[in-house]
């Protein structure tokens, strides 16, 4: 329990900070950088608690937000140094995305619903806070060109499920989906898999 | 329902090909695409089915993630073979936003809401998803400033409420809204009829 | 009660407005600058009683869809006249944003949920309207960049818990919370207050 809330809540200063930073590059204010932040962080979860039907988890105690604001004070107070800690952030983030999986996937189960809605509960956990982020900044969402991220969360789920059916333990299932999609998305950037651009049917068109 | 069945599946279907074209058209990932495509079938059920506070439809079957899933299939197999089909399409999505209004209204009726409240979620089952969309691809979304879609859907509702008013029987009701809807939007684009833009206050201003 | 109507529906009033000058300066036509201009008068509001699993509040009487009508029919009929009144725009929208925080805060306790949480519901509710909107017409949202409008919302639930704690009777309690709200926006849009921007860690970095 205590770990599992350790890594949740280093996931979501990760993923507060990765809102944080894209925000200040597009000059928001303090406030702003928080809300976008905050939504980074939360996002995911929020979705998936309201299509559960269940209050949403951020309603239920205060540490959400106060991590927020611990990640805003940091970056506001040790900008250039939080750059070079880029790396340090990534693995944060990718680990923090392992578990919020799990979360969702787990909630999900408890909610009664087949695997195959877990699995899309899990992707949502973890991606649409990016997703959100980066339509606030006026982006278009990045996990939709870049990196397997999106489908990592899938692996996860998969990984979970397959555990289920085969008997394995609820903590090494955990554990083992988890990992899936760390280690999935580590090997990703590392050696720069992703999947093919959908070819445009109007570029098509045009070189035949 | 085995009729409805049908046209409900070739809605999405042609919802899904409409979201993940102008994903491709984005150099979105196959990932994103099938996002993209499953959240413009999907998204306008959703948010009417949050609003009834209700579970969310495609968390019932999983029909409407392996439709599409085929249409991305097929947008990868066959991109080029699927642009000379734009007038199937047309008339697909035609259909399908006919019947997806009608879905809207009658599961709000069941909900036990009022008529006007009926039309709105008529509107959002049919139109959210496309606005949906447009957002994920960053463009500002098509249907405030093109032919008359969402107008459309409120003639739907207005038919089945004048329908149900006069004692119309409940087929023939739906089969009348939905007709109307789809009537209505062939017309408008075959003789691009169109609602006026509103001039903008400052352009006003300007020209005195 | 019948006081809080009035402003409650001035403030939509004022809301609806912004959205629709908004959308007539990206040429939307008459029903996407409607449908824009309702979001801005109720996103915030749908997207808190979504989040405290409520009845969205303008399913259950129309007078906010109709609000919304009289504001485009004033504005295609009155649009030079409306820019000259701008003024009168701002009072409006700010007495509303004051109402709509404390609408919110008050739906939250009655839900049961602890101060910090009305807080941001209050604020949600204030904020949330515009922030779709410009996500609608594809800028950036501008209460990310521009005057203390979320913070004044965060400032009147501060006051608001303040004045519960130490005893202020109910309607002084809501009276003071707008008015703190009210208060400090129009200082700030006055003075030119505002938060400073996040340095970008970029630029930072650059600036080395």
């Amino acid at each position: 329990m205590n770990f599992i809330n350790v890594v949740d809540y280093a996931g979501t200063f990760a993923f507060a900070i990765s809102g944080i930073r894209l925000a200040s590059a597009k000059q928001f204010d303090w406030f702003g950088a928080y809300v976008v932040g905050l939504v980074t962080a939360i996002g995911g979860g929020t979705l998936r608690d309201l299509l559960l039907n269940v209050t949403p988890f951020w309603m239920l105690q205060p540490s959400y937000l106060v991590i927020t604001g611990l990640a805003l004070v940091c970056t506001i107070l040790f900008g250039k140094w939080i750059i070079r800690l880029n790396n340090t952030f990534f693995i944060f983030d990718t680990i923090g995305l392992g578990l919020f999986v799990v979360v969702g996937i787990e909630k999900s189960i408890e909610a009664g619903f087949p695997f195959w809605v877990t699995i899309v509960m899990g992707m949502i956990t973890g991606s649409v806070g990016g997703i959100i982020r980066d339509i606030l900044i006026n982006e278009v969402p990045l996990i939709f060109r870049k990196d397997v991220y999106a489908l990592a969360c899938v692996l996860g789920g998969v990984v979970f499920y397959v555990c289920t059916l085969t008997g394995v333990a609820d903590e090494l299932t955990q554990v083992l989906s988890a990992l899936s999609v760390i280690v999935m998305r580590i090997l990703a950037v590392k050696y720069h898999l992703g999947l093919p651009a959908l070819k445009s049917a109007e570029s098509n068109e045009n070189s035949k």
